[in-house]
């Protein structure tokens, strides 16, 4: 299964590339979880991307996939809990950027404040939040 | 220069792909400063591709490039602030492989105990150990 038994070369074989990523971040932190959610990200992924990118990180066991209960023709992604224990490595993407590109980029001030304060409650806090049924 | 106001998607830009995480590694954990020390790594990357996340790591500013004072031939690769500054991304990527893929992979038990009880104190050795002379 795994084709290097390096433990970073091994991550990167699940996450794929930076579109794999994108997703997990869009069900990680911006609380997206149906297809044209996803497909309405800021990078404009194209949608035979989306979809191989899906299909991948499900086989990978990052992500389900489930028809919503309120509607049976529309497909629910979640992260599971191997897809949420990649936030730690958001979280270091997030700081690394605060901290070499400022300026232009979206980075919330209390979040890079917090990480340097309490980085467990802090990702505590953003686990829960994409545990809670309202984000 | 950014593609995207997201700080994830600006990180993701400028690592560029798997290739160029696995580059940063062997300069940051396995002591690598050579093109061919680079070339000769487990995962076996193609030398168009090397050559090529070589040039735009440096164009990145994640690395730097420069004659060896020993041989001015060779050329010696080294990170810079910016590039020492993804260890923790690193660090995460470990330790999720740890947790979620365990077994064949070579993962320092000692390594996954000290990010536990001291993940600063973690950072630090390995920051000094990139910065010795010795590695």
């Amino acid at each position: 299964m795994n084709r290097s038994d390096c433990p970073i070369s091994n991550a990167l074989d699940h996450l794929g590339d930076k579109w794999s990523l994108l997703i997990i971040r869009d069900l990680a932190l911006f609380g997206k979880r149906s297809y044209s959610a996803l497909q309405g990200s800021a990078e404009g992924i194209a949608t035979n991307i989306l979809s191989s990118r899906l299909a991948s990180l499900e086989a990978s066991q990052l992500l389900t996939k489930a028809p919503d209960p309120a509607d049976k023709r529309r497909q629910i992604y979640r992260l599971t809990e191997a897809g949420k224990d990649l936030l730690p490595i958001l979280l270091e993407m997030i700081l690394w950027s605060a901290k070499h590109n400022p300026g232009d980029l979206a980075i919330p001030d209390d979040l890079v404040q917090m990480a340097a304060n309490d980085r467990a409650g802090l990702l505590a806090r953003l686990r829960e939040r994409i545990d809670s049924d309202s984000f």
